[in-house]
C-alpha cells in the first residue's frame, strides 16, 4: 500500500467533494492547521514535517488500481471520478519552517486552493504534520534534558507502522538528536545510523567473552559492548580484561552499554571498574525505558553515562500521544469563516503569526489577520508554494536541524524543563484586528442562523 | 519508502548477522514474542497481525537500490551484503490466531530459522504485531462497552503515519468494529467504509439547511448529517422541516451526527426534536474524543446514541500507546536460553500455551515446553509456516473478526469493564516442566559465567 496515496483519506472528503462539483462549490478556500492547547506536561511544541508534505501534494494523483477500485464501489458519480482522474496540487501553502517553536492557536500551514482539493489533501496533512510535530516535540524536551550528550532514537521497534518509525527517526533528528537505529531513515534521509548488539547475541555464543571479542572483530571500527546480559559488573571487568589483546590488535573499545536495572548505580560502578582498569576513554551508553524526566533525574544524581538510547516513549510520545490539533476551513470565496460549535470555536480568517525576541528570547507572539498592517515582528509563515510548484527548495534536514536547535536556545529558560509551567511563559496575543473580525463573522452567523 | 523493505531495521540485527556470519553461528535458533505485562487498565490482549507477519516475510528481499545504497555506506563486509543480497525467509513459523485473547508471559509467535536470519526480522516483526495488537487489544474494549452499537474507526488523520492508520483498520475491525473511514482499508482489506461531512461543508455553505439539502441530493442513498456546526437543536429542528421535502423526492434522511459539547444532553434534546418531528428511524451517531470509558459513561447515563465514531484514542491507544513486548532467543542449536539482566528474566525455551474453559468461559491458560507431555488443553500455538511456506492459507479478515468475536464472548465477565480488576481473572499457570527448564538453564549460565 502506498502511504502517500490518495486513497490514504477519510471517506468523508470523496463524498464532500462529489457534493461541492455537484453545486459549484468550487472557489478559493484557505484551511490552516493549527493546535488547539497544549497537552499535559507540554511548554512549546516543535513544528515538523513540511518537507513530507510538499513531496505528498507534488505526487498527489491516483492510480488506474485506485481509480479503478473507486469506480467499483459504486458509490461514486462520474463527476467525482473524472475529477480524481485527472486531479493535480495547483494550489498554495504557506507554512512555519520546520523546527520552529510554537504555541496553541497559531496557525502552522495554510492552504489555498479550490475548496474541493483544499478538503481532499486534509486527512494526509493532518495525518504527516501532526504526528511529526508530536515527535519533533517530544524529542526536544528529550534534548534538553539531556545537555549535549550523545542521543539515538532506537523506537522503531515499537513505533505505529513502518512509516511512523521512518517520520519519527526524521523529527528527533530535526529536534537535535543525533542518530538512529533505523537503517531506512539512513536510507531516506541520510541521518547517521548507529547499533551494535542485542542480549541475543550475547545468549547466541556459550561465553559472554567470546561474544565480545567476535563482535570486536566483525566490527573493529565501531566496538560497543553490551553488558548487561547476566552480571553487569562481572562483565565490565570481562571488558578491562580484554580491553589490552583488543589493543594488541589495533582495535579500541570504544563504549559499553547498560540496559537494564538501576542504571545510574550500574553507571557509577561500571565507571569505576573501567577507571581503575585503565580505560577512561571507554564511554557509558544507556537504554531502557528512558525519556526525558528520566534523563533528569539519572543527570541530577550525576550518573557518569555520556549517551542514551532512547526508544518507544519517544517515538509514541507515549505521555501525550497525539495533540488536538484541526485543520478549519478559514476563508471561502474571499469571506471569513469560523465554527461556533461548543467548546472548538476558532479565530476565522487567514492569519499571519508574527515574534517578538527580547535579548534573543521568545517574548511575545502575535496572532493577526493576514491583511493587518499595523502589527510588527518576524512573520512566522511564509510562502512555501504557488499554483502547486515549490517556491525554493526548503532548508535541508540539517539546515532545518541547525534552525531547529536556534529556536531552542531562544526558548525561555522556565519552559525548557519537564514540568508544565504557568510563569515566564512568552505572552501570546490575538490582535484587535482579529478580535474584531472573530466579532464581525459570529454577527453574520446570528443572522444567517435565524434565516 | 517501503514499508515492508528488509531496512526498516534496527541496525544492530545487521551488525549482528555480520558477525553470526563471520564466526559460523548460523545453526537453528527459536524466538518467541510476548508481552511481559499488561499496562494499566488492561485485563487482557488480544492477537493481531498475523497475516501481514507472513506478507512481509514472503516477499522478504532487498531491491538493488537498497542493497547498493548499504554497500556505499562502507560498514559492511561482503559476506553480509552477499548474504542479503540472496536472503529469503526459509524459516518456520508458529502462532495463535488472530483474534485469541492472551495474557503476559504467553509467547503469541514463534520463530525458527537460522541464527542470522530469525534475528534479522525482529524489527519490523515486532514493529507489525506490537501495533496490531495495541490497537485490537484497545479496540475490543470499546467493543465490549459499546455493546452492539455501530462502532466506526475515525482515527486517520492522528494515526501515526499512513502506515499505522491502514494497520489500526483492521486491527479494530478484527476486534469488532463495523467499519472504518479510512477509504485504503476499503481498498486493502475490503473493509466497510463510512463517511459523510465535516464541519468545513457546512461552513463552506451560505446557510446549513442549503449543506444539508446538497448533501442529500449528491448522496441519497446515505444521508448523514452534522448537525452541531452553530446551535445543535436548532439543526435538529431544520432536519424535521427538510425530512418531508426530501421524502417526497425519494430521499430518507438516515442519522445526524453530533461531534462536540455534552453528547449525552444533545442527544437527548435531539432525540426529542426527532421524535416529535416523526423521525424516529434517523438515528443518531457521534464522535468526539471518545474511547471505551467515555461511550460506557454515556450508555450507562442512558443517552440515546445509536453509534460512535471512535478516532484518536482508539488509533493510538492514547491510554497505553505501547507494550512491554519482547522478541527473544529461546533456543539457540537444540540448547534453551534465558537472560538473567534485571528485572528482565524470561522463560527459556521452546513453549507452548494449553487453554481450558468452562461453561464457554476462559477458566485457565498452562504455559509450558514444547515437549511437555502431560499438559492437556487447546494448543493456542498452532504451526502456519514451513521452511518459508504457508501450511494453509489464514482464516480470512470476516472468519478472524467471528473468532475475535467468540474469543470476547469467552471472557470473564470480570475482566469485560474499563477498570482493572484483580478478582475473576483467568489462572495463567507456569508448568513444573517450564519452571524445572529455567532451574536447569540458570546452573548451566552460572557454570558459564563462573569460566
Amino acid at each position: 500500500m502506498r502511504n502517500d496515496s490518495l486513497l490514504v483519506t477519510d471517506l468523508y472528503q470523496l463524498t464532500m467533494v462529489q457534493s461541492y462539483l455537484d453545486h459549484g462549490l468550487t472557489h478559493s478556500a484557505s484551511f490552516e492547521l493549527f493546535v488547539r492547547k497544549l497537552p499535559e506536561h507540554r511548554n512549546f511544541l516543535v513544528f515538523s514535517g513540511l518537507e513530507s508534505l510538499l513531496k505528498y501534494l507534488e505526487q498527489l494523483r491516483l492510480d488506474a488500481t485506485e481509480l479503478d477500485w473507486l469506480r467499483k464501489t459504486g458509490r461514486f458519480s462520474d463527476t467525482l471520478l473524472d475529477y480524481l482522474e485527472t486531479l493535480r496540487f495547483d494550489g498554495h501553502v504557506d507554512a512555519m519552517r520546520e523546527g520552529t517553536v510554537f504555541f496553541p492557536d497559531e496557525p502552522v500551514v495554510r492552504i489555498t486552493a479550490s475548496l474541493p482539493l483544499a478538503q481532499l489533501i486534509e486527512t494526509r496533512l493532518i495525518n504527516l504534520l501532526h504526528f511529526q510535530t508530536l515527535i519533533a516535540s517530544k524529542a526536544a524536551r528529550v534534548r534538553l534534558a539531556a545537555g549535549d550528550r550523545q542521543l539515538v532514537d532506537f523506537g522503531l521497534r515499537r513505533s505505529h507502522g513502518a512509516e511512523a518509525g521512518l517520520l519519527a527517526a526524521r523529527a528527533s533528528y530535526l529536534a537535535g538528536f543525533d542518530a538512529t537505529s533505523n537503517v531506512q531513515a539512513g536510507f531516506a534521509y541520510g541521518i547517521p545510523i548507529v547499533g551494535t548488539m542485542a542480549h541475543s547475541y550475547i545468549l547466541a555464543h556459550e561465553r559472554e567473552s567470546e561474544a565480545f571479542v567476535h563482535y570486536a572483530h566483525s566490527h573493529p571500527a565501531g566496538v560497543v559492548l553490551l553488558i548487561d546480559t547476566y552480571d553487569t559488573e562481572a562483565a565490565a571487568s570481562k571488558v578491562v580484561e580484554l580491553a589490552p589483546r583488543l589493543a594488541s590488535e589495533g582495535i579500541r573499545i570504544q563504549a559499553v552499554r547498560l540496559d537494564s536495572g538501576d542504571l545510574g548505580a550500574h553507571a557509577r560502578k561500571v565507571r569505576g571498574i573501567l577507571d581503575r582498569g585503565g580505560l577512561h576513554q571507554v564511554r557509558i551508553f544507556a537504554s531502557g525505558n528512558l525519556d526525558e524526566c528520566r534523563i533528569k533525574s539519572l543527570l541530577d544524581e550525576g550518573a557518569p553515562i555520556d549517551g542514551f538510547g532512547v526508544g518507544t516513549r519517544m517515538n509514541t510520545s507515549s505521555d501525550a500521544p497525539y495533540l488536538d490539533c484541526a485543520y478549519k476551513l478559514q476563508e471561502y470565496d474571499g469571506r471569513a469563516r469560523r465554527k461556533l460549535s461548543e467548546h472548538k470555536a476558532t479565530w476565522p480568517g487567514r492569519k499571519q503569526v508574527y515574534r517578538h525576541y527580547r535579548d534573543g528570547m521568545i517574548e511575545r507572539d502575535i496572532i493577526t489577520t493576514l491583511d493587518d498592517t499595523r502589527s510588527t515582528g518576524e512573520p512566522l509563515l511564509q510562502p512555501v508554494m504557488r499554483d502547486g510548484r515549490r517556491l525554493h527548495a526548503l532548508p535541508d534536514l540539517d539546515a532545518a536541524r541547525a534552525y531547529a536547535r536556534q529556536q531552542l536556545q531562544a526558548l525561555p529558560v522556565a519552559l525548557r524543563q519537564p514540568d508544565m509551567v504557568e510563569e515566564g511563559r512568552p505572552v501570546v496575543e490575538v490582535s484587535q484586528a482579529l478580535q474584531n473580525l472573530a466579532k464581525a463573522v459570529d454577527r453574520e452567523i446570528r443572522l444567517r442562523m435565524a434565516s
